[in-house]
């Protein structure tokens, strides 16, 4: 494959991370920046990484998508809690033949950039790491980072044009074929790990598995997300299902080697900036509720999450 | 019946304000003070109250049980954090035939008691309240008071001598068949209105009741605690049981009447204080396991007040 014109909007962690991975990779990536613009214009795009630390000196940013136009792929790494802006982030970068690969976590985003662009076009990565923002024009890559990719109509061919893209990339990346299994099955990370860290007061993830008491809440949280996630998948009449044990052997045997780690939404909450309560925890359970599954801990932990949501600015619950 | 000797150990609100009202019938009442003791001494203590003000000028107040001695009646309202203290503390006023009424808050406390002067002495009672304290020498009655009290041996001639002890007093005083149906119809008010008040961020009940999410998880908390009562009430032979509609009724009517109230627990929480976990929430939870009742919701917040409690000085958990 030739080199692709990709437009990265949502610079923060994930977005500048696999960004800069496409870009080492020799694809032309333009990045939409706010915060970092200044400090990765004068000094460049650092990522720090246990495969390696590397900088791009001076990668290609825009303040806004107009600047960078039409592009093969767009990757939208926005935080869910931006959903509202998604659109008029995006447009002006999404021509008649623009992929969309959705790099953001939650329940139903796919679904929305799909009644925008049309669901041919929509892909939804999901990104298995530990990776958070430094100082500006500065990502930290911790840990992991495999993704995985599917294509929101789960049409195989397209899921193929993803893989190409990333072919050359220093990314572990592979394909799926259900999203929504994979989006639930990503859930079943975020769900209780993101939740039990900032519910717990803000802890980071080896306090959640190193406590047996909080351990055990987070692995019943999990299979509850799995009851949910077959649910749904059942009554969509999708062939595949989530494999529970699988699954918390997996995520819980993960996490333990995580160490001590800062889920992106325990960020947002000890920093005081809004958390993606609606897409990571509110969309599930709703979803839940509508197909009548018991989820005593993931509607306490939401109920909670909300009130704390609540109480920042700007918040939108 | 004439005056009695009443020894109240553990002047914080609740101690004070029902000492008060002892004092303020004409029984001989001494409080073992310990942060109030000078201001009580210089000048007096000050009850506020829905019911009227009231002032107990000189009170008989000691900083040790040495100085009290045996009286008729204990009356122990320690926090039950401090229940490794209590037998050192009480033990000084217990003579051979001292009675002993906690009011305090939790499962299994008359039992230690129980250990250490003998079953036949010793009351529960269920204080149904809103009283925190005010600057030093002062005490805030806000809502409700009225005490419910059983007899560990459920000895109803037992508790008629309790309801003779409070019958001049201006408290609203009652006998219960059952003392630890009683204790878990506390429960059922303090394990969900306690808990979410801390686990939603330091929170006061009107939040609780008044989102919609918050208060589904406390109807769905207190549904559990009634299902783990009933099942110990079962599994010791009782006859009574706990009404579950009527209590979740008349619990959420009380709470929904009791304004922007800030549970005990919640007050430790937020003023950094041990807060009662293990007598609130740690064993009715131990004993709901043990039982095999599953209460998802009273063990996410049990975990969730254990990590709040891990970080505090001094915490026992």
């Amino acid at each position: 494959m030739e080199a692709q014109r990709v437009a990265v909007i949502g610079a923060g962690a994930v977005g500048s991370y696999y960004g800069a991975r496409l870009a080492q990779a020799g694809h032309d990536v333009h990045f939409l920046m706010r915060r970092d613009y200044d400090a990765v214009r004068a000094g460049g795009l650092h990522c720090t990484s246990p495969q390696g630390d590397f900088v791009l000196d001076a990668p290609s940013i825009a303040r806004t998508a107009a600047e960078i136009g039409p592009a093969d792929w767009v990757v939208c790494a926005l935080k869910s809690t931006s959903i509202g802006e998604a659109r008029a982030l995006a447009g002006p970068c999404v021509g008649p033949r623009t992929r969309i690969l959705l790099l953001m976590n939650g329940l139903g985003l796919e679904e929305r950039f799909a009644e925008w662009f049309g669901r041919e076009r929509i892909f939804g990565g999901m990104a298995f790491t530990c990776v958070n923002r430094g100082e500006p024009g500065c990502v930290h890559h911790l840990a992991y980072g495999a993704v995985t990719v599917g294509h929101l109509l789960d049409d195989a061919a397209e899921v193929a044009r993803a893989l190409a893209l990333w072919a050359p990339a220093r990314v572990e990346f592979s394909g799926v074929e259900s999203l929504r299994r994979a989006r639930w099955e990503k859930l079943c990370w975020n769900i209780p790990f993101n939740g039990l860290c900032v519910a717990a007061g803000g802890v980071m993830t080896d306090v959640v598995v190193g406590d047996p008491a909080l351990r055990a809440i987070a692995r019943a949280t999990m299979e509850e997300v799995v009851v949910a996630g077959n649910a749904d998948l059942e009554a969509r009449g999708e062939a595949l299902r989530l494999d529970g044990p699988a699954i918390v052997e997996t995520m819980f045997a993960l996490t333990d080697n995580m160490g001590p780690y800062r889920p992106s939404t325990m960020i947002d909450y000890v920093e005081g900036r809004q958390m993606e309560v609606p897409a990571i925890f509110g969309a599930p359970l709703a979803r839940a509720q509508e197909l009548g599954v018991a989820t005593p801990h993931l509607a306490t932990l939401t109920a909670l999450l909300q009130q704390y949501a609540r109480n920042r600015p700007g918040a939108a619950t």
